[in-house]
Order: structure tokens, then C-alpha cells, then sequence
């Protein structure tokens, strides 16, 4: 812990300030990590800071807020003194969330949980804090959850547009970074390349396959020099469990229970930064130049859109930094209605670690 | 030359056929190498076979039909002797293919070419063999055209599926492979995976632009560990010629002139096999089993769709084979005329070689 509690009260404030106390609940991970750096980086609404993961990784020391802070292990003692106005940030799988949401709610803290544990819970929020961020505030089971990285890359823009235009139809196809995966997709991603890189590969690349063998790491085929339509689980008619969430996840954030949403998932040989590909049909007429004023002025947006001079987004300019990156706006040749765009954001951050600090970081505000 | 002659008359056979000569132009580029491999592996029509390049290649000695044949530099006089029957392939830039194409077709002999020259051009049939085959035969300027390598990856099982269902909406994301640059293309790709391989880039790859610095080869910017949203020249409207040209020849070939297509051109770091992300939309309803059973039936098309065992298409499987491979293919959940499918498909060969020289044998064959 950075701090001995929750109560901040420098010898030279006067009006000593209760801030929150924060727990993050898998900080060693790849998400975690990046979780630290924003921490340290933005407005500090936090008291005490704890760092939580599981037994292995207990007694690391990790930096937050240029403070050394000990990892404590995931157990009921870790979440001792927590208490309403309090925040435990959950970047952990699945079943670890389900497994410990519960033990700090029933302290009277809130959970903010990045995984797809509670996405799908009519009583748990699902908040992207650009497009609906009210949400946050009724949350009957003490819990708030952010959405998956491919949602969370395009929707503060298509929320904006949607504010304008009513949506009523979506294709999207992504481009997604090894690194969603966490630090075995990324370590997969980088053996893979230096077992290519260390063959004379020709045009011909059937034999990247050869190459990389049959440890493809978290991915369905090798990834290096290659493109793989396929993340997730085998769900219903040829659909995977990611292209559902996808779905399923914007009609939620979007409140458009029943918005027509076909998504096709892609992991591409990038380590961070998920790329979509976004066709939108609206209610309402769509110009381009409009459509651009609409994304240049929403929260989370940066419009990056002068192919003429080699503007585009791309992952590797959107990684690292916080805003959807959006650019390629262009108006339909035959349909007055539909827009297209291409829409980069960096998958640790907005995708995951930035947007659960949002959402964090509104609750803290509740309570100021 | 690989024979004296187009009259192929061994002392064996009691009945000489006066086999067509074929002349290939640009020999000596990425697709003319894979041409020269496809002219080795197919049934073989030709009589005499001539390699064309520019001059600083002339006098290179390059393998056909397992015969070293010497290639000739582009001059008038590399054409002479061909005449009616005889078929010159172009497989040059469009500059090149305008200047020389009117060369041979003044000798009678017809043109198939493989660059953008004459795709627009109402006089030249835009030729798929398995959609539009016999739209070779009415060719008033003697030159027939191949369609883009975007095009020609997901025509076959776009027609096979237009044939049964109607197709009337098209949307595509392209995941386009580096070799379609050409030599500089694979050459660009290569050059900057070992540059980031020197790195120890961290998830987050921002740095990615610093690896590689200015020099991006044909791209608009970094292609290794990075995807690239633009590829051709800007026109109207923030659209890119190159998505123009794969909306007009889809067009084009399925002679639907007023197709709604929307279509987003995306690099990646791909060696060779474009894959395209396809939603297509139809006049009649569309059942998954039903157009899983069209896609295997259909010429030009391998179905692989059966991801509980890890069988989708990806471009490192397509690279060096013939046929389109298709897989993920779902029936839309909120639209019952809609599909969506995934395409791989050798943007050397099928995109660009291999339906040319189809092409080409099917001129053969009317003279046979």
C-alpha cells in the first residue's frame, strides 16, 4: 500500500480531504500494468492505493504514483478496511471476478470489473463514461462493468454519432493486437516473428506454419505473417462468443436492445492497438463534413482524417495514448444513410485499463 | 523462346496442332515469377512461349516449363512473329500495358492484361473464368482485362452465391498482403520486421514509427506490427481509388451496375494471401447450410468452415494454392437475407497471375 489510509491530511491543509481508497485486483498483468503508469499519470483523486494479485506474484514491488508498493496476495485479508466510498478494480479473468466481486461488495465497496463476467447482468452497469457515464450511478449490485477492448475502441464514436444520426445498422470488422490476449499473446506474437524472421520466408508464405509449429501460444492458428478470423468460443451458428459480446455490448452501452450489429473478429500481427472497420447506417441523412465536426468535437475522439497527407489512424500511432483514434470518414456512393470509418484505440487503455479508471474515478466523484 | 515456333510437330505424332503462342510481359516481376511457376504446373497449350521485360532485365535466362528461356527486352520487334490465335499476358503497370497493349493487338494477336488500363473500359470484358467466363469471347479492342486482386479474391464465391440468392448490398474490409506492392512490397515488409525485431518494443508500440523511420517503401506508413488503412490514390470524397476499383468491377463482373458496395482497403503485415471480411445482403432469404453447400460446389472455392477444430481460412494457408478459401460463413442474426463470410485467397495467383493465365487459356481453347 502507498499509503497508510484512506485520510489524507497534510500538516498544511486545513481542510482535510477523505479520499477513497483503491484496490487494484490483478495489477501484475499486462492490463494492470498499464493500469499503474495511467495512475500515476492522472489527477489523483485516490487515498490509500493497494495492489492485488494472485500468490505468485505476492511480496513484488510495483511502482504507483512514483511509490514503491508491495503485491499483496488475493485473499478476504486483502480486502480488509475497504468500505463504502471505496473502489476495487477488477482486471482479472473471468471466474476470478465472479469468484471476489462479491467479497469486497459485501464490505460496501464498489466493484469496477473489466472482464466479461457481469457484462451481460441487467443489474450491473455496463459504462463506456463518454456515451454513459450516468450509468454508473445505479448499480443494485454494487458492481459496474466496463466493456470488451473491440466494443470499447469504437463506441465513444459511434456513441457520438448515434446522438446525432440514430444508428439502426452496424457491420464492423476488427483488426485486433496480440496483446488483448495479455502477456501471452503479446510473448506468442514476438516468438512467432523471430521464428519467421530467422527463415528465408519467399512470397509464398504457406510455410509459416513450418515456422512457428504447432505453438501458436492463445491464438487458433500462428499470427506472424498472418491474419486470424477467429477469438473466442464457438457459440450458435458459426458465430464466436467475442462477436457476440461485441453485439451484444453495443446495443447495451448504445440503449438499442434491438440494433441489427454484425461483427467479424480478426487478430492481425499488431501488439497493441485494436483497428475496426465501421460501417454505420443511420435514421438520419449522413454528410461527411458533418459527420467529421460531430467526431472532432466528441469526448474520447481524436479525428485524424487527411489521407492526402498520409492521415489515417493506425494502431501503432494510437497505442500508448487514450483517445479513439478516427479517421477514412466517408459518406456512402449509394446509400444517404450509411457512413464508414476506420476507428484505432490502444486495447490496454481505452480498451481496458483507461476505461475502468474512468469509471473509477466517476465513483470517487460521487463521494467528494 | 522456349521453342522455335508455335507449330509443336514431334516426328511421334501423325497429327501436328498448331499450338498458340504466348507472350508474357513483365516476366520478371512478383507475379511474373509466380507465372512462370503456373505455366510449369498446368496442362500446357502453348506452342512458343516468350518472356518480356524491361531492357535492364533483357538477357536474364528464366525457367518455363522446365526449359531456360532468355527474356527479350520490351521493343516492337519482341512481338513479332505472334499474329491471330496468339495471346500476349501484361503484367506491367497500367502505364505500360496502355503504351504496348495496342502494339500486339495490331498484330492480330489478343491481350490479356493484368493491370488497371482497361478495367473501366466498356470495350474490354473484365474477366473472372468462374463467374464471367464467356464474357472473353466478345472483346472488340482484342484485350481482355483481369479484375484487381481484392476483386478476384471474393468474386467467385460472391457469384456462386449471387447466382442463387440475388446479391443487392455489399460491404468489405480488405486485409490486403504486402507482396501486392510487388517485389518493393515483400522487399518494405521484410525490411521493417527486422528493424522492430532489433527493438525490444514493449506492448505498447508507438515506437513502432521510430523503428522503421521515414522510409515506408509503398506504403503510407509502417507496415510491420501495425495495419495500414490506405492503399491507392485519394478521390472524391475520402474514398480511395483502390476502393473504387474493387466497388466498380464487382460491379462490373456480376453485371449489377447499380450494386451498393462499400469497401474499406486495409495493408497488413502479410507476406502474401489477401483475406477480405465480407457482408453481403440478398433479395432472397439465406440459410448458412444452404450457402455453406453453393460454396463447396462452387468453381474457384474451397470451403473451410468448421472452427470447433480450428478450420477457418488464413492467408499463410492460401498462399501458394489456386483456389479461394472461404470459411466463418454465418447467417446474419437480426437479417434473414444477410450473410457473412471470410475469404483468403493468393493475391499473386488468383489475384493476378493464375486468372490470367485462365484467361489466356480460354482464348487458346477457342482456337483449338
Amino acid at each position: 500500500m502507498t499509503k497508510p489510509s484512506s485520510t489524507e491530511a497534510p500538516d498544511d491543509d486545513p481542510h482535510p480531504v477523505v479520499r477513497p481508497a483503491l484496490a487494484v485486483v490483478g495489477a501484475t498483468g499486462a492490463v494492470g500494468s498499464v493500469l499503474l503508469q495511467i495512475l500515476s499519470q492522472r489527477a489523483d483523486v485516490w487515498g490509500d492505493i493497494r495492489l492485488i494479485a494472485s500468490a505468485r506474484s505476492a511480496g513484488r514491488m510495483l511502482a504507483v504514483r512514483a511509490e514503491e508498493c508491495e503485491v499483496l496476495a488475493l485473499t478476504e485479508d486483502a480486502f480488509d478496511g475497504l468500505g463504502p466510498g471505496d473502489v476495487a478494480l477488477f482486471l482479472t479473468p473471468a471466474d476470478v471476478s465472479a469468484r471476489w466481486a462479491p467479497v469486497v461488495t459485501a464490505r460496501g465497496a464498489v466493484v469496477v470489473d473489466q472482464s466479461a463476467a457481469f457484462r451481460d447482468d441487467p443489474e450491473v452497469p455496463l459504462v463506456v463514461p463518454e456515451v454513459n457515464g450516468h450509468a454508473v450511478r445505479i448499480r443494485p449490485r454494487g458492481i459496474v462493468a466496463g466493456p470488451d477492448c473491440v466494443t470499447a475502441a469504437m463506441i465513444a464514436a459511434l456513441g457520438a454519432l448515434h446522438a446525432e444520426y440514430s444508428l439502426c445498422d452496424l457491420v464492423v470488422s476488427s483488426y485486433q493486437a496480440a496483446s488483448a490476449a495479455g502477456r501471452s499473446g503479446s510473448e506468442a506474437l514476438r516468438r512467432q516473428l523471430s521464428l519467421v524472421a530467422g527463415t528465408s520466408l519467399g512470397e509464398q508464405t504457406g510455410d509459416v506454419r513450418r515456422a512457428v509449429g504447432e505453438d501458436t501460444g492463445p491464438f487458433a492458428a500462428p499470427l506472424a505473417l498472418n491474419v486470424v478470423p477467429w477469438s473466442g468460443e464457438l457459440r450458435e451458428d458459426g458465430w464466436s462468443s467475442h462477436e457476440l459480446a461485441v453485439r451484444g455490448e453495443t446495443r447495451r452501452i448504445l440503449q438499442l436492445e434491438r440494433l441489427p450489429v454484425s461483427v467479424t473478429c480478426v487478430q492481425v500481427p499488431v501488439l497493441t492497438g485494436h483497428s475496426l472497420s465501421v460501417r454505420a447506417r443511420f435514421e438520419r441523412e449522413v454528410e461527411a463534413p458533418h459527420a467529421r465536426e460531430i467526431l472532432e468535437a466528441a469526448p474520447g475522439v481524436v479525428l485524424v482524417d487527411d489521407p492526402a497527407v498520409g492521415e489515417f489512424p493506425t494502431p501503432a500511432d494510437a497505442a500508448g495514448t487514450d483517445p479513439a483514434w478516427v479517421g477514412r470518414v466517408r459518406a456512402s456512393l449509394d446509400d444517404l444513410y450509411a457512413l464508414e470509418f476506420f476507428v484505432c484505440a490502444d486495447n490496454l487503455r481505452k480498451g481496458a485499463a483507461l476505461n475502468a479508471t474512468q469509471i473509477a474515478e466517476l465513483i470517487a466523484g460521487e463521494f467528494a
